[in-house]
């Protein structure tokens, strides 16, 4: 059960975390210059300067454990701060390093590794690639351990810390269920804390209690051995863009339902339950179209609503699609070839492993005569994943939200995610259950130019953060 | 009334053109080796020297007038060679100096631009780009024009020739109804043969008797102002990409017929008399599948041969269609564009300037909501042409090609070629009846890699016209 709070108690971690904004300042300013690319090799050096930035600032704010751990591809950061106090509940806390590449660079008002604070209509914003996905998603874990040790007049924090901070997250993490599993009991905890996401709006304390999986496939068709001249063949050969077309527009029904056959049968339908749960969300549907969108309308799969669209319904979406002439003018041929990438977002209890064949079946099915097909479905994917809505760590989280926020645990709303990562493979090998402490929000334009971060978002998350750990600690030790 | 022949008259064109086929090989070798690439700006300077090359062959073989015109974009050569015999018909050879690109370059066997004779199964052939399209094809009348005056023992050709070879045909030939308006005086003809086309076969001889037209369009469609995050936004938002492969597979019906409105409107249809001879065209699918076209089937449109929907019928082809990601891996993005290369095809009395109204109201009319289209087609376009088969320049042609091919005119094919070219503008500029006169084969691949002339229907095209001059001259001259 939660320990009784008194303002002064509260405002102790505010306090704390109010009187120390530059320390947090500073570090997101010195971590954001460096460009963490982890999608282009020309960064590696900047991917690793990144981890050894953060493993500083680590062993700055007092972690006696600080370990960079290295992989295949990029290095992840390992840290840990054992509580004194015995049979103490150990937390694991899971984010990234990386961060998205840029493209289109000249898109950015201001250069993506120069940070720099916006007077925004929310407040003040820090503007950067990686300002919220996902460095400020971790420094203000840095704010936020100090906070509580100070609030709580402890030496060690009140459960055991450690911290997760791996370096391909946004390059689909490929080496991380090995990582995983090779430092498995180092990283044995009690809950996984990720802290990659965010909330609804600045003044709406929620948290995401799920994240959609992920599959992507790559479709080649081939019709002639070569481009054609299309005054010789055209009108007289298929046409593998034509192929592509047919194929690609196929993929839905006009519901807005995907018709790869199987696809739905593992989905777990929403219950009654959680459909209320998601429309308590306030979601101002035109404002959210209005923004980064700037589309007309919403439209998605018929009986659901936006955000039920995007948190709790899988998807199919075409990313990339080429062949033939792309360039200036025309070419009249009749070209060989078509491509198409092709990204399957996942619910619970879809699988991954499931799509490729699903896919390649369908494929099959559509061909017409004279096409060949080619599908490619990269190994791995990403699985769904969820909080325990019911467990005493998603208790103690609205706890420290709602502290954090000024509100009550049950006035924090639950959040389904539409994007994927590496989260899943958490619960699978360390067999935690996981929340989610975010301090993102929707308008942020991750993965888009001009990435920004509210500063008031870090400041109550790093509060949050604070009362997180002591609200872990005060949990009763049996029923964690 | 065509002249008629003894043996030893037929022999004396075909002795001179075989006394003097090194002629023709030296003049190819030297002329295929200018890189005369008119759609790319860093090869002006050789489609000049091309201009310049052919001016001064014209000029060896005797033609008194050689001039280079120049137009805002690629020189065009004209030569004039006035008859001395008082009302001689004047014929007016259309070809051109400039070529295609080459790319993919790694696909050649032998470099482009380094003419390499090959032992082939049907005889020698020149390999390099630009050998029949049209270098040869204007190439063969530098020999076909000596050997009608050695062999007539005349000192002026027995009709007036003129030759306008342009040098922008595979870039559209975006000036030449300008040039032809300007140059209307000059140009006067009594008939316009066109040396940019070929026959059935080798063994087949045969003529074009009509070219398709032809109309460009490029579509783009955009949904979100900027890629989007497929977490936070797929499966909620229009996506253009979906967009474009519904638009463009919702082109054709069912039977392969193209969906604009009106399309086929102003279409003639082929007259029984035109099909029966159109159907006397031997033609091996199987083995123009197995070419260059390595398709396992011809489709198209339902009720029609393959060569008929060739030769005499409009299609709509996507050249080119691309959008969204299109790197290694993923990108899990809803993108905010997608763009397709769209060419129509033409048959009479089709006219280009309709299929961008008729294109625009059906994309307005399948747009999805959230998608705004633009459709840009491009002014120009080429309208299609015919030849008149009961015309007596039909019967001069037909007369020459059975003397070169050792047949009878009635057996010389009908051929309708399925690509365009600015012909038509040659026929309402100058209001001369076209006849088609070339040595090209199906399997050439001209706009490929490896492109080839089999030389054995160079020589015989160069005897064709040879006697084309001499039959021309002999028809009454109130009936031409």
């Amino acid at each position: 059960m939660p320990v009784s709070s008194s303002p002064e108690r509260d405002n102790a971690e505010r306090a704390y975390v109010r009187a120390h904004l530059d320390d947090l300042h500073a570090d997101l300013d010195a971590w954001l210059r460096i460009p963490s690319i982890s999608a282009d090799p020309a960064h590696a050096d900047d991917v690793a300067a990144s981890a050894a930035w953060l493993a500083g600032a680590l062993t700055r704010v007092g972690f006696p454990i600080v370990e960079i751990w290295p992989t295949p591809g990029a290095p992840a950061v390992y840290a840990e701060w054992p509580s004194a106090d015995a049979g103490a509940p150990v937390a694991l806390v899971y984010g990234h390093h990386d961060v998205q590449p840029v493209d289109p660079p000249e898109l950015w008002v201001h250069p993506p590794f120069e940070p720099t604070v916006v007077d925004g209509e929310d407040g003040p914003e820090l503007h950067a690639r990686g300002a919220i996905d996902d460095k400020g998603n971790v420094a203000f874990h840095l704010l936020g351990l100090r906070a509580h040790l100070a609030s709580t007049g402890r030496d060690t924090p009140a459960v055991t810390v450690k911290l997760l901070i791996e370096g391909e997250e946004e390059s689909g993490s490929p080496h991380f269920a090995a990582l995983l599993a090779e430092r498995r009991d180092r990283l044995a905890c009690d809950v996984v804390v990720v802290s990659d996401t965010g909330m609804a709006a600045r003044d709406i304390p929620s948290a995401v209690v799920s994240m959609r999986g992920l599959a992507d496939a790559e479709i080649t068709l081939r019709g002639p051995a070569i481009d054609l001249h299309s005054g010789s063949f055209g009108g007289a050969v298929p046409n593998p863009l034509h192929a592509m077309a047919s194929l690609l527009a196929a993929l839905h029904d006009e519901q807005g339902r995907v018709t790869l056959p199987g696809f739905y049968d593992r989905v777990r339908a929403l219950t009654d339950r959680e459909r209320e749960l998601m429309a308590r969300v306030p979601f101002d549907e035109k404002e959210w179209l209005a923004g980064p969108a700037a589309s007309r309308v919403a439209t998605g799969e018929d009986g659901f609503s936006t955000l039920e669209r995007v948190g709790a319904r899988p998807t199919a979406e075409v990313n990339g699609m080429w062949g033939g002439y792309t360039g200036p003018g025309h070419k009249t041929i009749v070209p060989a070839e078509a491509h198409a990438k092709v990204t399957f977002r996942l619910v619970a209890d879809q699988r991954p492993e499931d799509v490729g064949p699903q896919l390649r079946a369908w494929v099959e099915a559509h061909l017409p005569d004279g096409i060949e097909a080619e599908v490619h479905t990269p190994p791995g994917g990403v699985s769904p994943c969820a909080s325990d809505l019911d467990s005493p760590a998603m208790g103690a989280l609205l706890a420290a939200i709602a502290r954090a926020w000024d509100s009550e645990p049950g006035d924090v709303l639950y959040l389904r995610e539409g994007g994927s990562g590496p989260e899943a493979d958490l619960v699978d090998v360390l067999g935690a259950p996981l929340v989610f402490l975010g301090a993102g929000l929707p308008t942020d334009r991750i993965h888009s130019p001009n990435e920004r971060v509210l500063l008031e978002m870090l400041y109550r998350a790093a509060e949050a953060a604070a009362h997180l750990w002591r609200e872990l600690a005060a949990l009763p030790r049996d029923t964690r």
